[in-house]
């Protein structure tokens, strides 16, 4: 891992550009969402086969299939996946937002009413990428917004089956529906819908190219939340910080994936050193150690600044997904973050502690996005419905000032819907 | 406007294809976009010369050139515009959430941190569809955010100037910067930055088919807002709503475009009459004429239902962007109403209210996208960090939890990086 001595001036940021696809993937995507649409069911079956290997009987998982599924798990896990499944619902239902009004003299009233989005569907990758901790974080907060019907959908294994530990969280989480589909034929069933499978209006959750490319095709149709870019980490420290444990918080992003960035920033040489040392060291016996080694070896780095201010500048600068504050007084810091995903304050507040436990949620901008984009959250399904009512005082007050900015702008009929409540005619019932 | 007897089961929807513009289009932004990344305010000059025949000395707009606009504009709209700034400045004030944490027993301390994003480029169009209006509703709720730069871009005229109303409209708004430069040019200018104009986080405000392509292609480098459709409004009436009223307020949104939707729904079949008649009468008379006509003939409609929550229904089907209650009690409509981007409720609050004065936004979502998205508000120019600080104790009850679940998923550096914190070693200095 690489240690570089950084200036004030120096630009640095974690922008990658996002992988959009050859042209022939998007035309494969295109050619399967127009056979979901036309096809229906079949379509599902037949891709399911031809890409999944998996000959279905059933797109829909029984209840039955659910209860195998606890019976197939260590009882330790349904313990722990409970546990988690209520820290992230309690972090959740504190974001929830409630419509509200307000009045004024002349008996106006203005506000915004919330609802939550009727129907979300939440993809799941299959193989080892099927984290049960992703099922939580993607349905909780939909749960939580009160969305009434929550739609799993994966594809398969060879036997038709999809892991045991997915059924368990999904159905801890809450979910309503789960389906045996995967790829962009599966997204293509949640946006236009298919004999077994009811659209909904926003679908989320990660997965590979396919889904990807399928769901910026069928966004507008429906809502879709951010494609995701690979994981990030940068721990701010000082010379308090103690190196073995930054090693191995940087080193837990790292084994994730061969893009996954893993930064330490921080003005003491000391540290930086110490740090560099323990990462070979605890590189050495990690199951994932090609992945994690490839990772600091491409993207890892340990930057050295002048000042804790400085290094404070080079997080905002790069708005990492994940930021770990290892200071001394990291609350101190927090009120000069401005960019981050999520912050980890302290040496007890390693990263995996929110990755699975803690309660926030763990579906985080990636790629610079933390500059404008959010955490997962409540609000994402919900959304809002302007109120204005206007009473026949404050409308008469205010009347032909609205029909003149409406003949500035030259929209005539504007200003005439304003003057008809102002006539008096004989088809007014009101006279 | 045709009257259609409606039941029940019908299925109704104002989701139209969105203009995905053509092949050519498509290459033409894209090398637009190539060019401005690569020769910066060279090309902004250029394009601006080709596009908009104006040869410009200077891409920004001088403190002197708004005080001639200031001068060139009439005093009364000064005052409208400033009386319509300060009722939406209020109504988004009110929008505004502040950071909050929650502690528990342990000392755990989680939250979430809310910023607004450092800066925003607004896209105003040129020519007839430059509305003052679209400028405050555009930058205030950035503004009321705390957005601390914020950028408007508009194509100047062959003179290189910019409309006086929307230079006011502009500052009264609170606005940072102003550039001349459009098109796709422009959006290519605010996502990368030229020597002129710094790069900034989001981009909203309308434009043709060459702005809305490029805001597609820069999305992920920065945010974007929606690509809006073509205005709705659904008017929900029954036999207590005043026929003239009703048609003048159709109109007035059938006069912004061939292709806006005007829509009523009734169970009176009285109403549904007397409105048809209406419609053709103030048609005869309206500046605007050809374009409401075309627009009331293609995709202006009657719906007569059997009853009033028949008529709701269909509404949330519809999830129009604009709704009238025009009913006896239109409060006790609203918890029915699930899907509209904003409610206008009762006689005084005919759409044109909303549109220039009373404060809730004008940018709303169009084509059905009621369903899952909301009025442009301040939450889309602040984003959240969440917040996670574990304390020992905390850490201490928990970590073995965590570790575990870390190696369900397979994730051993993950488990490692919490089992750091429970071992003694050498490098230790709180040992």
């Amino acid at each position: 891992m690489k240690i570089i001595h950084i200036t004030k001036d120096q630009k640095l940021s974690l922008k990658r550009s996002i992988d959009a696809g050859t042209e022939e993937q998007r035309k494969i995507v295109r050619e399967i969402i127009e056979r979901v649409k036309k096809e229906g069911d079949q379509a599902l079956y037949e891709y399911t086969k031809r890409f999944d290997g998996a000959d279905l009987q059933s797109l829909h998982v029984s209840k039955e299939e659910i209860s195998r599924a606890y019976e197939a798990v260590d009882k330790e896990f349904i313990d722990i996946v409970q546990e988690a499944a209520e820290n992230i619902f309690h972090f959740h239902e504190k974001q929830k937002k409630e419509s509200w009004f307000y009045f004024d003299e002349k008996g106006t009233m203005l506000g915004q009413k919330l609802t939550p989005v009727d129907a979300v569907g939440v993809y799941v990758p299959g193989g080892t990428a099927a984290y049960p901790s992703s099922v939580l974080m993607n349905i909780m907060p939909a749960k939580v917004a009160g969305v009434g019907r929550i739609v799993l959908v994966s594809p398969p294994d060879q036997n038709g089956s999809l892991p045991a530990e997915v059924l368990v969280a999904a159905n801890e989480a809450g979910v309503s529906e789960i389906y045996k589909a995967g790829g962009a034929q599966a997204i293509a069933a949640l946006a236009y819908g298919t004999e077994t499978i009811e659209p909904v209006d926003k679908i989320v959750g990660p997965g590979n190219i396919f889904v990807a490319l399928a769901k910026r095709e069928v966004f507008g149709t429906v809502d879709i939340d951010m494609i995701a870019g690979p994981s990030e980490i940068v721990v701010l420290a000082d010379e308090t910080a103690v190196p073995h444990e930054v090693a191995a918080d940087l080193l837990s992003q790292a084994e994730h994936d061969r893009l996954a960035t893993s930064i330490l920033v921080t003005p003491s040489i000391k540290l930086a050193k110490e740090v560099q040392k323990e990462v070979v060291a605890q590189l050495a016996d990690l199951p994932r150690k090609d992945i994690a080694a490839a990772s600091i070896e491409q993207f890892g780095a340990i930057y050295v600044t002048d000042s804790i201010e400085e290094a404070v500048g080079i997080v905002n600068q790069l708005a990492p997904e994940h930021l770990e504050v290892l200071t001394e007084n990291p609350t101190g810091v927090l009120p000069k973050i401005k960019h981050a995903g999520a912050i980890f304050l302290g040496r007890y507040s390693s990263e995996p502690v929110g990755d699975y436990f803690a309660g926030p949620n763990h579906v985080l901008p990636t790629n610079g996005t933390a500059r404008f984009s959010s955490p997962l959250n409540v609000d994402d399904f919900m959304k809002k419905s302007s109120i204005i009512s206007y009473s026949e005082e404050a409308f008469r007050a205010h009347a032909s000032k609205i029909a003149k900015f409406a003949r500035y702008e030259g929209l005539e009929a504007h200003a005439r819907a304003i003057e008809a409540r102002l006539e008096k005619r004989g088809s007014d019932r009101n006279e």
